[in-house]
C-alpha cells in the first residue's frame, strides 16, 4: 500500500471554503502555477526568435486564455471556432494561429482579421489558395515518424496511422499548388514529439529541419507541442532547459549550412495546464462488494468532467479532504466511481487499462467528504462527455 | 476486402435532402423504426404483469422519449435531471423510476410528484427512509455476477468490480434499515445481464429470484436493461420472442413454489433506439500516407459526436454517399478520421481495441460526399465529448 497523494496547489481549508461558496462539482484553476508554468516555457531560447503558443484544446476556459495571454503566448487553435473562442478572450487575432483537420467555413474572414492558417492538406491548402491568391501561408507536414508511434496509437501525431497534415512523400504536390495559387510557403508545421526525452525532441527536430530545407521559402517553423506533464509520483514531465538547448543548436546549424535563419515556434497545452486544474467532489456514497471484492469511493463527478481514465486510462492523483478536520486516520485502498450509470465510469483504472479496476491507497473516507481530482488543468473540462445522464455541465473557476 | 455496408433507414436521395436543408453533421432518427422496435418489446409477456421502461441515457432525445412513452412504455432515469427532463419531454412522474449512482438533492420533491425511487446503496436507503418513513420503496442489489463479467471490465453491471446497487450479503442490514424506518420493499432490482444469450438470460434471472425470495414483500422485481443489438454484419441481436418464455416459465415457477406472483420490470435502453439513429457528415478531406500507409476520409464529427469506436473500439456500420448521384464505383480500404485535434478521434478501430486502426472497405469517396454513420441511436449524442476543440454541439432531428 502506497503513501496518499497529498493536495498539490489548493489547501485543505480553501477546499472546505469553496465547497461552501460553490455548487459541487467544481474546477478549479490556479492563476499563479499557471503564471509559474508560462514563465517556464518563455524562457525558451531560440536563436532567431520563437513564437510559443498554447494548444488551447487542452483548456478553453476564457480566463485561462487571456491569463496566458498576458505572458506573450499566442494561440494554436484547432478549429475555427477556438480561434473565435481565443478572439472573445481577448486575443488579437494576429496571435492566433489554425492548424485543423476542419477547414473552417468562415476562413476568409478569419484570415481578413489576421488569423494565420497551416493547411493540413493538399486539399486545404488549395482551398486557402482560391481565398488568399499571392499570400503566405503554412502547411504541416506529416514527416513519417515521431516519438509517440509504437507506444499507444492513440498518441501518434505523425507516422503512417496519423491522418494529421500531408504525408512527406507529397511535398512536391505542394510546390506545383503554392505555384498556381502564388502561395508563398513560410511555415513548416510539423507535430511528431510527444513526451519529455530531450534525445527524442532533438531527434524529431531534426527530422523537421529536413522538411523546412525542402521549402526554400519557410523562414519558420513549429515543431507542434506534445511535452509530458508528470502526475503521479515518479513521473517525469519536460524540462523546456534541457529540451530547448539542442534544438537551439540544431538551428544554427542549419543557418551554417543553409545560411537560413529559421524562427521557432511552439505550441505545447498541457505544459502550460495540466497542472493548474483541481477538481473538488464530493464523497456521495462509500460501498463495498464483500471480503474478496473492492471498497468504493462514488463521487459526484465523473466521465462527465474527467474522461481520460475511461479513455486512456490516464492516472491522475486522488486525495480525499475531511469535510470538517479530523486527525489523518487509516489508508485504505479503494476503488473510486464516477456517478454515471456508466461500468466504464471509473477514476480508478490500471494505466493504460481502462477496463481494469485498480484500486489507489486514500486516507479512509467519510460521507460528505471531498475528493479532489488532481492534475485537471488539461484535456478534461474541454473533453468531457459532460452531458450524459443528462447531469448539467460543471463550472470552472480561477483563483490566485 | 468485404463489401461496403448499406443505408439501413435513410435512402440516398433522403440523405442528400435532409442534407441541403439542415447543418451537418446532424443525428437524424427514425420515428417508424423507433415504432417497430417499441412493438417488438411491448410484446413480452409475462405471467403476472409487466412493466417496461426506457433506459433514457441511451438517448434523452424529447422527441425519442415522447414516441417511446406513447407505446405504453416508462422511463429507467439515471440521475434526477434525467427524471425532469423526462417529465418535460411529456412522461408523468408516476411512469418514471430512478435507479442511480447518485442521489437526487431534490429527491423529496421528486418523490412527492410520484416519481418511484430504487435505492442502489445502504446510504441511499437509509436517506430515503429519513426523506419518506413509512413508505414503499425499491432496492437494486449486485447479485455478485452477471454475464457481462470477465468479457469486459466495462460491461461489467454486476459482480465484485462493479459499484452498482447493494452487494448481495448486506441484505440483512437492507432489512435492518427497512425497520428502522418502516419502509416496505416492493421491488428488486438487479442489472446483471447483457448480450443476446436466452441462457444468459435465464441464468441471471435465476439468480434474481432467488434475491427476490429473500425479501417478502416484494411484488416486483427489474432485471434491468443491456438486451444486444447487433450493429455489424453477422452480429445478432436480442431477440424478446425468445428470451421472455423463459422468464416467464420462471416467474410461473416461483409462484408455483412460494406462492408470490412478482410483476416483471424490464429497462432496455439500446434494444430500443440503437438502429433508430444515422449520424450525417460530410467528407471534407481524403488523403493518404503513402503506398505503405492508409487511405483516409477525414469528415466533419468525430469524439464530438460518436465516442464509442474512442472509448470501446465500438463498430459501427458507415456508408458514403455521393453528393450528387452517380455509379457505384471502386471499394476502397478507408480509415475514418475524425475533425478532432486528436490521434485517437478515429471511427475505423479494431473491434474492442480502439488503439489499433483497422480500415473500413468503403465506396470510394469524392470531397464533399457524404459519409453516414449507422445505429447510433443510442449513447452518441447522449455520450458525446460534444465541445471538445470548441465545435458547437450537434443537432438532433426525427423524420417519419
Amino acid at each position: 500500500m502506497s503513501q496518499p497523494a497529498q493536495l498539490k496547489f489548493l489547501t485543505e481549508d480553501q477546499v472546505r471554503q469553496i465547497a461552501t461558496s460553490h455548487d459541487l462539482p467544481l474546477y478549479v484553476y490556479s492563476k499563479s502555477k499557471l503564471d509559474e508554468n508560462a514563465r517556464k516555457l518563455t524562457s525558451w531560447q531560440a536563436p532567431y526568435g520563437v513564437t510559443l503558443r498554447f494548444a488551447m484544446k487542452a483548456n478553453p476556459f476564457p480566463e485561462v486564455i487571456a491569463q496566458i495571454y498576458s505572458h506573450g503566448i499566442g494561440i494554436d487553435a484547432s478549429s475555427g471556432y477556438e480561434a473565435e473562442v481565443a478572439m472573445q478572450a481577448g486575443v488579437k487575432p494576429t496571435d492566433i494561429q489554425i492548424t485543423s483537420q476542419q477547414m473552417p467555413e468562415n476562413l476568409e474572414e478569419l484570415i481578413k482579421q489576421g488569423v494565420k492558417f497551416n493547411a493540413c492538406s493538399l486539399h486545404q491548402l488549395e482551398t486557402y489558395g482560391k481565398i488568399a491568391p499571392g499570400s503566405s501561408v503554412g502547411v504541416r507536414i506529416n514527416p513519417g515518424k515521431g516519438t509517440g508511434e509504437g507506444l499507444n496509437n492513440r498518441l501518434t501525431t505523425a507516422g503512417v496511422a496519423a491522418s494529421f497534415g500531408i504525408w512527406h512523400e507529397y511535398i512536391d504536390q505542394v510546390h506545383d499548388l503554392a505555384k498556381t495559387y502564388d502561395l508563398t510557403i513560410v511555415m513548416v508545421h510539423t507535430h511528431a514529439g510527444t513526451g519529455g526525452d530531450p534525445d527524442k525532441w532533438l531527434e524529431v527536430t531534426t527530422r523537421n529541419m529536413e522538411i523546412v530545407e525542402k521549402f526554400p521559402t519557410a523562414t519558420k517553423t513549429s515543431i507542434g507541442g506534445g511535452f509530458k506533464v508528470g502526475r503521479m509520483p515518479g513521473e517525469k514531465s519536460a524540462q523546456i532547459d534541457v529540451i530547448s538547448p539542442p534544438i537551439a543548436k540544431l538551428l544554427e546549424e542549419f543557418y551554417e549550412r543553409t545560411g537560413r535563419k529559421i524562427h521557432l515556434e511552439v505550441e505545447p497545452g498541457s505544459f502550460l495546464v495540466v497542472n493548474i486544474g483541481a477538481l473538488i467532489t464530493e464523497v456521495i456514497d462509500i460501498k463495498d462488494t464483500g471480503s474478496e471484492g473492492y471498497n468504493f469511493i462514488l463521487i459526484n463527478a465523473g466521465m462527465t468532467e474527467i474522461l481520460r481514465p475511461s479513455l486512456y486510462g490516464a492516472q491522475h492523483p486522488l486525495v480525499v479532504v475531511p469535510k470538517k478536520e479530523r486527525p489523518a486516520g487509516e489508508v485504505v485502498d479503494y476503488a473510486v466511481s464516477g456517478h454515471c450509470c456508466e461500468s466504464g465510469d471509473m477514476l480508478t483504472v490500471a494505466a493504460g487499462d481502462p477496463e481494469r479496476l485498480e484500486p489507489r491507497s486514500l486516507q479512509k473516507a467519510e460521507l460528505g467528504d471531498y475528493l479532489i481530482v488532481e492534475d485537471v488543468g488539461a484535456y478534461c473540462a474541454g473533453m468531457r462527455a459532460g452531458s450524459y445522464n443528462s447531469f448539467p455541465l460543471t463550472k470552472e473557476i480561477m483563483v490566485d
